[in-house]
């Protein structure tokens, strides 16, 4: 494959690339193109967004002298051609894969990858600080944020941008405009980008009514600032809209289009020269040059495989399999707000990821997709909560990281009823170590007022959400993880769940081995195919609510067992095993507790499987320790 | 006192205030100035922020029919007359205080205060989610949201801006411009009020200029929304200057006076019929009214005691009193920065309550205030420090929830090396559960690459600090209390600690004591008292890293002790307790750990002593605790 391609094959690095003539460019973008449709026609990757910046890509490194130069991503989604121009072409058929190519741009793989970007909305604040560092250091290097509209929406872009504007920098910020994040650009912002574009008017009128305005002595020359603002102000007034860069003293150029390399190229380098906060806005299209990816952006964010010339995605057979959770949550809610009129749904840009799209589609008004903004998805839930509406906010478990503070304060401290569903828990597989749902139990575990559950299998997901919604639940969290449950008839009747009850999946005499959430399944497999001797002396217990703990449920575990094994899909630091642990502790049972979770570090990327297997949660481990119990 | 005033005196409710002719209103304010000054120079409390909104308060009351109506306070120091005239008067020398009137408006205290406020940047996010679940009941109530100009410049505000332009609702949001939050408002955003301001010549220019636009087949008069866009953007183009909210299609109103009160009635009375979000913008002076606070608004912001008539601030004698732990951290970071040219102090708005302003003085390029945005603080310091800078980030305990995120996604996965001061952790008094840092070890500690600690004094918090800033150690978070240690002599040569190692105070037999922080001094005087056959039974460590562990130190207590009791000032579950009892029991260790620290609850306000007591960490409790071990 890599002799096909005239210019592409020989890129080792941008100084490769830099070689090139202006006029060429256009071939090379046309290359990386053709590059990544093939690579991830039959190895699945973030699809769409990569198509829809590779002439900036390419202008930059063409530009700029990178890594001298800092590019920093904003969300990693759309780093593929970066990755391919930095030395990576030849093992981007590892991409993703266990130990292959990271599934973000990472600066352990790549001194071109400037800093970790997983999640959204943080490279102008990286930026920031990068070129404050190398003025102290009296480097002139530049620094480049790219950041699309949809991570634009988050507030920490917002802090970034209104620091940015008052300590001394050269930043230039990238809007990479494409008018949808993973799903859509919600908010006032989207229609100020949509709105905001040149005017064949505009040159002739500024003219004029500059001249004009002098007239009046609201202008005048001496004043270049007055007269920078004045005109910019014009060009919004033409679009009928205002700017919100150009008031935050950030100078703002454009828009124009992404997909012109050469005009990139040309606009780039003059920029380059520019003192001062800067941002370039480009229009371009998500899954551009790349026909169906074009027509359905959101489809193809991330498509799995598919026939490269057909455009037919290869989609497993879904018929027979068991639901994704994420399909049961959807279908559920959907089910429960038709029931229960104070129902909500709010997601924070991840409708389609979480099912939400289901109850969007059939009751838009009650479902409120906010745009990236996890923080304000809760405390916007709390304000809807304390006038007794019933929310139920969905977040991908380390995405609810960023909602931290608004969990404890807008929701904790008065009790209030809001359902936080903490979608992606535990490990995620390929999109790696910023994407795992590790943290959540540990982290939530210690704040007052919370419930905190996790369903054993698809059942029980509909259960805790029937149960959260019922009357005065207070703050109810429901953790699951990404992925297909086993059960094909997932949709049993309701049954109202006792906060703060497990169950005894079965009694046993001498191992009690309590667990939280799906994984339970794989140790009721592992038990299962004990011995009868060894498996009667095992109790099996599913903990269901790290929050209030079930006191009568580990009150009996501790005064049968001799040991106690928990196995939880999250941090074993203060996780739930720790809460058990506490449980004993406080109560003077001093039976062992061995606690088996995600370990004290950063799980990579990979298969979720391989991942379980490097943590020493897959079956064998697992099923080696509880022999190991017998000897 | 209650019956000096005319109209004050007989006001119980708004429904009082109504009554009143609107303009005997600013009689009222008046009056409420004069009791507010009175009543805090000998019960202190917020000051400055509240005597800059007594008009507007007087005027949302007057105007709105509150509590059907909802008004949201942003941060609740301005609260304050709203408590005054909300019928709390009479209890109002009880604020603050152990169990009387609550620091910040609560909905535990009266109906009028609509939710949690102790957290800057909410009250768009919440008033936007009242307004929607308003519509959704049909209840045509009016939602009002007053925030800074410094709680403005957070993410959360700008997330909840950026929603209300694109749900329907009729929220109205009052910006209270007071060109200062607790230090001063950073950020273009500042720049941005700063320069907003209406114009002589704009009245006349419009009409001109519009009819001009129009020979130009520019704008024409169908278009009555473009026409409102083009008369803001005239605004701003004359103030040189954009309109932000106008460009998120928030209707903006204002500046005017914030206190003209009889002009507040009547603009407010007009903005309550505006359909959909407007965006009032008010100027307002804090400490307005008493001259001295108008002056120096800062010191100001919480004066303590004082002498109403001199303005004489009761400052206790300082003279030979130990510093506050505030000013060793300010006064060593200075120290260390004039050793090693990396360090860069980075704070979120709290330079003064910090004590970075003494860095800040002496170095100011090496310093900067990030405005209100804790997430951007920690994010740009990972920015910083990935090219080498070396960021003291300090931030308080309870802000630093809003930074979970970015300390694990920007700092923590990179293994950056940042220092990240947690300043009043554990318990704060007076401000109360908002501001207690009860959270931080918990839900820190399970985060891979953080190195956590927490210093037993002074010395200590100086060596940690030194430690810090020696090459790559990774994140090193110190966590310390607000207030005052108890060394004189706080000023010792810095001495490298070791990472991962804790102390031995005092070797003992049966009984281990193991603390962390400064809590630890309070453990050693009620040894230090106990009999000495007890004594000698008793061994006391400061445990000073909860991450790593001090293993071989804890190896140690676990073979020599027959009983464990650990200590901190922090949330008891998952805390550095459950570090011990989870060590313990990996490691084979019977012995029984008994885990002290703050409870599973949201502890109130009040004397950090008394509060102490309630949560059970006082020298009486533990002591008898203690005692009991050797019964």
């Amino acid at each position: 494959m890599d002799t096909a391609y005239k210019f592409l094959s020989h890129i080792g690095s941008p100084a490769d690339l830099k070689r090139l003539k202006v006029d060429d460019l256009h071939v090379v973008c046309d290359e990386l193109r053709d590059f990544i449709i093939d690579a991830l026609s039959c190895n699945p990757g973030h699809f769409a967004a990569s198509l829809g910046v590779i002439e900036l890509t390419v202008a930059l490194h063409y530009v700029f002298d990178t890594p001298y130069d800092r590019i920093v991503w904003d969300v990693g989604h759309q780093a593929y051609a970066h990755k391919i121009l930095t030395g990576r072409r030849e093992r981007f058929d590892t991409n993703r894969k266990f130990r292959g190519l990271k599934p973000f741009p990472s600066p352990d793989e790549s001194e071109y990858d400037t800093f970790t970007c997983g999640h959204a909305s943080n490279s102008i604040s990286v930026a920031l600080g990068m070129a404050v560092a190398a003025a102290m250091k009296h480097e002139d290097r530049q620094i480049v944020a790219v950041i699309g509209d949809g991570a634009m929406t988050g507030g920490l872009a917002f802090e970034g941008l209104n620091n940015a504007s008052t300590i001394p920098n050269n930043l230039l910020i990238v809007l990479n405009d494409n008018n949808i994040a993973i799903d859509r650009t919600v908010g006032g912002l989207k229609e100020y980008l949509i709105r905001m574009n040149t005017n064949a008017g505009y040159n002739k009128l500024r003219y004029s009514l500059w001249n004009f305005a002098k007239t009046l002595g609201v202008l005048d020359e001496k004043h270049k600032n007055k007269i920078l603002r004045f005109n910019n102000s014009l060009k919004s007034m033409l679009s009928n809209q205002q700017n919100i860069f150009e008031g935050m003293n950030i100078r703002y150029f454009g828009p124009i289009n992404g997909h012109d390399v050469n005009n990139l190229v040309r606009v780039l380098g003059e920029l380059k020269n520019h003192k001062g906060p800067k941002l370039l806005h480009i229009h371009t299209v998500k899954g551009k040059g790349y026909e169906f990816a074009e027509q359905a952006a959101t489809v193809w964010h991330a498509p799995g495989l598919f026939d490269k010339d057909t455009g037919e995605r290869k989609v497993c057979n879904e018929e027979g399999q068991s639901p994704l959770y994420q399909d049961v949550f959807g279908k559920t809610l959907l089910d429960l707000a038709r029931m229960n009129d104070k129902i909500i749904g709010i997601t924070p840009a991840m409708a389609t990821g979480c099912s939400m799209n289901i109850l969007m589609r059939e009751m838009p008004h009650r479902a409120f997709d906010v745009g990236i903004a996890e923080g304000h998805a809760v405390t916007f839930s709390g304000g809807l909560a304390k006038e007794g509406m019933l929310p139920f906010c969905n977040i991908y478990s380390s995405f609810a990281q960023r909602a931290y503070d608004n969990i404890i304060h807008d929701i904790a401290i008065a009790r209030l009823n809001v359902v936080l569903c903490l979608d992606r828990a535990g490990l995620v597989g390929e999109d790696g170590p910023t994407h795992h749902g590790a943290f959540d139990i540990a982290s939530l575990r210690c704040i007052p007022n919370l419930t905190i559950s996790s369903p054993y299998d698809e059942h029980e997901l509909r259960n805790l959400m029937y149960t959260a919604q019922l009357p005065d639940m207070g703050p109810f969290v429901i953790r699951y993880p990404r992925g297909r449950g086993k059960l094909r008839d997932w949709e049993n009747e309701y049954q109202e769940v006792k906060v703060g009850t497990g169950r005894c999946l079965k009694q046993g005499t001498t191992l009690a081995i309590i667990t939280l959430g799906p994984i339970g399944q794989t140790l009721k497999e592992i038990v299962d195919t004990l011995p009868e001797d060894e498996r009667e002396k095992v109790g099996l217990y599913d903990l269901r609510f790290v929050k209030p703990l079930d006191t009568e449920m580990l009150h009996g575990i501790g005064k049968t067992y001799k040991s106690i094994m928990t196995v939880e899909d999250g941090v074993i630091t203060g996780g739930a095993g720790s809460a058990v642990l506490e449980f004993m502790e406080d109560n003077g049972y001093k039976l062992p507790v061995h606690r088996f979770g995600l370990p004290d570090r950063f799980v990579e990327h990979g298969p979720v499987g391989k991942l379980y297997e490097v943590c020493g949660l897959d079956k064998a481990s697992l099923g080696a320790f509880i022999k190991e119990q017998f000897k």
